[in-house]
């Protein structure tokens, strides 16, 4: 594994590095973690990377591995950099023959997405993007459950995902490298709060209900000035007729990252969040509300994925990085399988691909375009 | 007190009672229970009223009651019946010189609120509409907390109110009197989600931000099929810029009653939801989330409001009944006040009343004109 | 109903108050409400009594209250005094005839108890003591699901009721006259914190296993000085060889009134507390934990008991004064069976009575000697 | 990195593999997992270690690790065997030079712990026992707030640990080795529920109040019948006038690992529950209550402990794999600080060691002997 971006000061870069630890059999062999050459090689050393492949910049790096042995270059390399240099990144990675992880949104635009994902079919390449949050095992279970239609119809998903963390800037001192590159248009594309967790709340909606979101009506705001969105919602329509809500906020104050979905269906409900991620709740108007827990036995009886996804039994609990390593996990078994030249199992093609990309993508342009027409109906 | 609608076989008429029972001083000596004049008498019988003033029909009762010598005829009159009816005992009411309180929604139309508004005020009657939410105690600290600026100032309010209630109808039987008017446009009015608890939510939402909805964007759905919508949610623009979002259901499939809402102030942000009504929450980025807990004494010194609606001490629950007593109980004193030819306080005349119940058709018409004519802004 | 002690300072007479008009077909028209003449009579005056029915004491009520012709005295009386003066108000309303409400602690010995219990049994007159938390619908859910067996045979209980009311006290400053009496062993008798709160734990623990505590083994505590425990804990064994812990403070700050329980059978275990008592959870190891909710169809499938105690569907909270009201409701309606002379029904026989109020003071002598003579196994 | 039992098919090995990935810097190269020599080496391979030091038993492990040169041999040994085997191979690794990670119950009796932590004395290795619980941040938080004065004098303390493990196991079937040894004295020790999880409960009711156990009595039983104890509880007396009760029971149906801890001063007292382990409260009877959320940079300007302990922002969970990651981080770090031959720091020595693990002994052998002769004070 080689890393573009995440050096030792990026709180995502250290999240990749933990997860992959917690997966076994994958090791951070290789990096470019910065754009400035020197910065990059200071953390490579930080990192314990052998000095030749602790390279000054990607470019290098891509080079320097190709031009290694087989068996002795990286797999694959995974994108923490800021958006605007997914694109360029992930191409040349592909190109170069590598297989791919990257940090979402997948690009600045839907017309680059789409042409990422043509690129990594040509290639035949793995391509995975971080959605962590449908890595939670008991996401896997909502899905399982949905699907086996223990709900009855999905009629409606709800999924709020509403973060504080703008208003914890105080705006009388310099910006982090970090908010100043998720306010500017330039480096974040088109959104901010859509591109930046409006994806994840997307994305989890999809995955879980199985639905595609086929248009959707919005309402982006700006709160704290700048250029970008710093909060929104949506209306939205998903395949077989169904209804939903979403919304993404960075500048609900108090908050801290508390993504959480509903999905009523004409039988039952079901309700998770993400920081009590070991928790599902499944509602009947008769039958008293369950809560699922993750570890339980009766939760690996009704969802592989989920006790696939397990480390610790009941009551122990496991969090964010875990859901992490489960995406990657099931990232590098695909690999896997396609060096063993066997078809990947569904268990293993359990994690968000350059598809789920694409329609990141799609999404939030539907939403800005949305908006900016004067909040109309925008299909996907 | 007198009673029109709301006989035995009714939730909402019990309510009423018990809360009036709760206040104390007020007591229930006539009523006119069902438009079947039998069942009425019946039901005024078992409710222990004397069998003169158990009446045929609420016309009887108020020529009855009109009849009787000053000092023994009542106060007030609770219409409880569907709505289709309110507009014109309403009305009857205040002309016979009687003060009222008056479920919700106030009418079938804001023309007929209108109109009954200035009747009120030409009568100089005391007219309540039952609103019970905003008579809980925490959610009078919510208002002063907001009023004072503890928050800062307001950004966004989210105001959710997924009720599961016609999930639990089984298609296959008659539905129940009251399912069937709820259902009927021309007794509920235009419409059934949005007037039956959408305006509860609009209410509380402007009660605790102080701030009026200026315009809104909905998006009205029907699930269940019928003439009227069950499900509606919006985007909201209040005064001074604030933002909103507003969602209710009555297909959100295994909820009870779990009215919540957040508000978002630029320093902090609230938290209050219905099922557990004893409690706010308080969050901001700098310091620990603080719950609030009603009965304590650091609520009484923040809130007269919230303190004079409480009966228990902390750790003892307090209710639904309780929260309609304490409206019940600003609304009699009021009158008491007029009686006394004396102003009412603040604190007294803290009980939604008839601009509430105008704000609230307002609100119903609106929602309904803006999914009509294709999701578009209405102004309030 | 006559009300002896409870003015209109004190907190307990306000519940007791407010409960019986949540019952309905019940009213307060006598009382003596202090020990000062004068003050007895302004809280009756304040409460609306009329000045004849309004004693000077206790004594002069009950000469009234016989004098009057049947049918226009008071059926019962609520003993809402100090614990020093239960026994002789109580003993002295049956010999006149009344029945009788109690608060706990029953008195001041348990000698004192079986003496009360031998002179209601011979007056044949209704005796209740109150215990409000088993009033609570989904505190007779819980024993209902116990006694069919749903847990499997009960081994273990554990209940603890932790307030931290002695905390919140000011020592620079004189005591309220409830906290001195609380703490006089000649008002209080022999222990503070188990006569006051002990035995509502030890009630709800024997209501909810249906299994008698047969001893203990305790650790009294004083921690804020004075003659009395102020905190407290005991090992127990009960009937049918299930164990128990209970523990009960007044000294564990920053709590307000958690009582909790839970009980674990075989197969099965289930958890109440007070702070939220609309909600039941049973747990097994084998399926989701179940919450079941106060209201819903399937808490009155299982327990014609937790129905009728039921005022309001699920969702519309319900608190202690409701609780209250339900033992009220269950006391006046074995007292009405009684007028017409047919045997009370199981669900009219449950409220907590003369039984429970012995048990309960054999309960605070056995954790008094227990921990007096070297913290030994005691017998109840 | 060295482990001595705890092969792949055992749960807790897994959690101290996946807790040095975290850690970072640490890998697993030498391994006896099992006593068997086959599966041992079977276990070795999997597990991905080179043949050589993938030994056949834990004494060919302390031979061929010393045999290698300096440098290249194992820091410290991991011991995840049954406890029976614990004094033995802790014993042999400190003669042998090595630093010991073990897991508790530290031995079978208090005198093998007394001779093993002179041993490790008289060795200068570094010592430590997994009491994972401490490693939580926000128990780092707590200790620190107790220390600090926050809570005034500590009063009281209250530590539950109610599991329902042996309420899962199938009787009719055989037992799982794990259950075997854990029931069977000659390899558990003299108690199985204080032994398993016990002395957890009382490491973290000494850790967070900073105060000794000095003396205790305890009520121990046994449900699920064996030759030790399945349950059991204590009523304790601390250091400095405090009291406490401890709760432990692997009978508690339905449970899974709800550890939690409330800590009583004369002015707050708080409360940490370990499934939900990213949250502590702090309850005041003149303040709401406050609940702090680790990652917050309130939580880290008030614990440096915390701090470092922390991983990821608020809102994003951690749980028991990073509990166990900051024991093992301190104790390396205490390791290297040895190594470079400089006084390890405060947060450095922050894991339990030796001490603790003498102390867990003499907890286990006081529960023991209190209960054997009849419920009777012992002191620790």
């Amino acid at each position: 594994m080689a890393m573009v971006g995440g050096g030792t000061g990026a709180f995502i870069g250290k999240v990749h590095r933990a997860a992959v630890q917690l997966v076994g059999g994958v090791e951070l062999v290789a990096g470019a973690f910065s754009s400035r050459p020197d910065r990059s090689r200071e953390d490579g050393a930080r990192l314990g990377l052998a000095p030749e492949r602790s390279y000054a910049s990607w470019r290098d790096m891509l080079d320097g591995e190709r031009a290694r042995p087989e068996g002795e270059r990286v797999d694959f390399v995974s994108i923490c950099t800021p958006p605007d240099l997914h694109f360029e990144v992930a191409k040349a990675c592909l190109d170069a023959g590598f297989h791919v992880m990257c940090e979402k949104p997948l690009t600045r635009t839907a017309a680059e997405a789409e042409e990422l994902c043509a690129c990594a079919r040509r290639a035949k390449r793995v391509f995975g993007i971080m959605h962590p949050y449908v890595g939670y095992p008991l996401v896997k279970l909502a899905r399982d459950l949905v699907a086996r239609g223990e709900l009855g119809r999905v009629a409606k998903a709800v999924v709020v995902y509403p973060q504080g963390s703008f208003r914890r800037i105080d705006w009388t001192k310099p910006l982090t490298p970090r908010q100043q590159w998720q306010r500017d248009p330039r480096r974040q594309g088109i959104s901010c709060c859509m591109g930046d967790i409006g994806v994840h709340a997307a994305n989890i909606l999809e995955y879980v209900t199985g639905l595609k979101i086929r248009k959707l009506l919005s309402d982006m705001s700006r709160f704290t000035g700048g250029a970008l969105d710093d909060d929104g919602a949506a209306f939205l329509r998903l395949e077989k007729g169904a209804h939903g809500l979403l919304l993404a906020s960075k500048v609900s104050t108090g908050e801290a990252n508390p993504l959480r979905i509903h999905v009523y269906g004409e039988k039952k409900s079901l309700f998770w969040r993400q920081d009590e991620p070991d928790l599902l709740t499944v509602s009947s108007p008769f039958a008293p509300m369950e809560t699922w827990s993750r570890g339980s036995a009766y939760v690996a009886a009704a969802s592989a994925a989920a006790a696939r996804a397990t480390r610790l039994p009941a009551g122990h609990p496991e969090g964010f990085i875990e859901a992490f390593a489960n995406n990657y996990r099931n990232f590098c078994d695909t690999i896997r399988a396609k060096r063993e030249r066997r078809k990947p199992t569904a268990l293993e093609l359990d994690f968000p691909g350059i598809g789920e990309g694409v329609r990141g993508m799609r999404f939030v342009e539907a939403m800005v375009a949305s908006s900016r027409r004067g909040n109309v109906w925008m299909p996907i």
